[in-house]
């Protein structure tokens, strides 16, 4: 039977099995420590003399677990017997056992399955599982349906450009940069309420700290509403969960990362600010006028709700029809539609879309679009939709802000960039 | 404050407001009958006179609620106020308040934003969303993590065929076929547990009931196992969990297919047996000898452990090595490998992998893999990597295989086939 390092302080002067990987190896003459790292954490093991272990390679122990206030955790195991499962050869293309802090990204990508043995980078998918379950948690409990749409497409949501091209057997299809006509569709189904995690992918040639070409997408999408309001207000609550979630069950990740994450009421907090109104805020800070908000602009409109709000965060609404795709839902010249901010960087682009069929035809041209080319999608207003909305968040982005990260990348376990196919 | 179908019983001789779509309506002249259908269920309203309504528009309705055990639900809503939030069109492809038998696979995929209103068909991916919820439930409470990796490779796990390829920038690369490597790199890294959602894809000419060339794969890897009996024991109790939360909280989705799921005492009953029993049981059934497990033999299989077992499904392990892949852990001539048929299909593959660095080298090369091509794939294992092994459930199949449907494309909502990329 084996106990994780965890349960140790339950086996005092009894006998366990352990098994794990050499994190470190410390020969003092005499006497050895060894600590063995498990799913679970990590454990002082103490040898009589030398032991012929390698770092990294993984061992199953056995002995009596001993109270000692200067192990790890308080507790070591006094080894009796090991059986090595698998050596670990001595070229570590990295330190394994250190902080992370001296390696470049570069390093770190390039060695992937290795760098990942490093706890705290380890942890960062930790925290992305647990975000996964959150969010999920949440949206079922509202009443909302998972689906699974399919990534490959004919045509892309916003017309060609930033598609990568797939040989489908005869035939030429894209990777959907979003599940949004998909999600559309199973809400006018009468489904109502859906959200889906998948992967989504565009193909920018950008290569910056906030962009990757493959990311996961949180997507929801739902019916019956007025306005991005309503959205708005689910994400805030989307939100909270995931935060308290994440406060109550991994603080270890956050203290490792000497990271917070909001409180509720900070949540209930962040503005909804207009398009208008954001690039007003960001000129007078910035003390030149703005025509975009741009990452700098985004930057100081956090830095701006932070001072005024206590939250690093805001939303904005109300952006012009220009600025968003065909299916935004207008208003007068602006459109029902909103971003979310949190720490400086857009997480959420969402927003009511058009419902009604004959605003859908009146709108198509305007954008160079016709109705022959949109065949499919044209058949989810001609029978009956609802007015709906949804939104999509960036589970790398998130992530990424809610540890503090330097790049979105490390927050994608095998990210993808125009040079990074690898590993 | 808008009132669900569900909860009419609730609100007798009061006030309420419903949305939803027309279902149907039935006009009698001093008085019509309309079925309101939203997201919970179907509900009757009653006019005076005619309504101007057609089939599947949206509205929005408001009255008073009475108790009339004629009506569905034993309640109907006497409308005093109707809005119409979007008028459908009369010529829907197919028929939306009709029971689906008479409908070919073809006009339900190809109609397929109109068949999915249908609410038997829509069912199918509530059950969906809800297998998805216990695969992971059971998982998280088995200290699994959940893991998202890319689906752009450089290769394939098993070399270049059935792969579809993508123009990535300057570089071919292709969509993954499986999560495997990386899953496998994700327990040798520590998390020792992991979990994946994923699509996954085929480049199969098949055209089959049972294929699909876009599928989503239920991943499972662990490490610290001795054999494959482990991962079979894992998956006996993942079903487990997700039959008794389907017979819990979906019986209405069941009865509307006709369907059963089996029980935790008959998944406990399902037989273990080797590729070389299998193949005799088979043969004696079928009175010939049999060299392959083919689809008839999997049924045949399915019959006699129903027969035998009481439950319509069978593990076959011990597959020889030249029919399982090169990564397959070997035990003298056979591996420790396995698969799950279930009511006559194959729905799962699984076994432990090679986990030694020296056994994996000297495996290369007898499946004509060199150390140079599978490079990265090696770091995993030159580093210590514990014994562990893993299996993937198909989505579609499981979904498939629950509700009794004819074909594995019924269970996907938008399937891609080798002539299907629409919509």
């Amino acid at each position: 039977m084996r106990t994780l390092a965890r349960d140790l302080a339950a086996n005092v002067q009894h006998e366990a099995t352990l098994s794990g990987w050499v994190h470190r190896i410390r020969e003092l003459g005499a006497i050895s420590f060894v600590l063995l790292r498990d799913r679970s954490g990590i454990v002082q093991l103490v040898y009589d003399g030398k032991t012929d272990l390698s770092v990294e390679s993984v061992i199953e122990v056995s002995g009596t677990v001993q109270r000692n206030d200067k192990a790890p955790g308080g507790f070591e195991l006094s080894v009796r017997d090991t059986r090595i499962l698998a050596r670990a050869e001595q070229d570590l293309p990295l330190p394994v056992n250190q902080e992370p802090d001296n390696l470049g990204l570069d390093a770190i990508l390039d060695h992937r399955f290795t760098s990942l043995r490093i706890p705290r980078i380890r942890m960062i998918f930790t925290l992305q599982s647990a975000i996964l379950r959150y969010f999920a948690e949440y949206l079922r409990s509202e009443d909302f349906t998972e689906i699974k749409s399919s990534k490959l497409i004919g045509t892309g949501t916003e017309g060609g450009t930033g598609l990568f091209s797939v040989e489908y057997f005869e035939n030429r299809v894209f990777l959907a940069q979003s599940p949004q006509f998909y999600k559309q569709a199973m809400v006018a189904s009468g489904m109502e309420r859906v959200f889906e995690i998948g992967a989504a992918y565009r193909a920018e040639k950008h290569d910056t700290p906030r962009h990757l070409n493959e990311y996961v997408s949180l997507d929801v999408e739902m019916a019956f509403i007025e306005s991005e309001q309503e959205l708005m207000d689910l994400e805030v609550n989307i939100l909270k969960h995931i935060c308290s979630g994440v406060a109550r069950d991994h603080q270890d990740i956050l203290d490792a990362w000497h990271a917070e994450v909001p409180n509720a009421e900070q949540l209930d907090h962040i503005p909804r600010i207009s398009h208008d109104e954001a690039k007003e805020i960001i000129s007078t800070r910035l003390g030149h006028r703005v025509f975009e908000i741009n990452p700098e602009g985004e930057r100081e409109l956090c830095d701006w709700a932070r001072e005024k709000h206590g939250i690093d965060a805001a939303f904005v609404n109300a952006f012009p029809r220009k600025k968003r795709p065909f299916y935004a839902y207008p208003d007068g010249q602006k459109t029902m539609s909103f971003d979310l901010l949190f720490r400086g960087l857009e997480i959420t682009t969402g927003g009511r879309r058009i419902n009604e069929y004959p605003m859908m035809l009146e709108t198509l041209p305007k954008f160079g679009l016709t109705p022959e080319g949109l065949a499919d999608y044209l058949q989810i207003f001609r029978f009956g939709c609802p007015p709906h909305g949804g939104f999509a968040i960036g589970l790398e982005r998130i992530t990424q802000k809610l540890l503090g990260l330097q790049n979105v990348k490390e927050a994608s376990l095998f990210p993808r960039d125009r040079k990074r196919i690898r590993p």
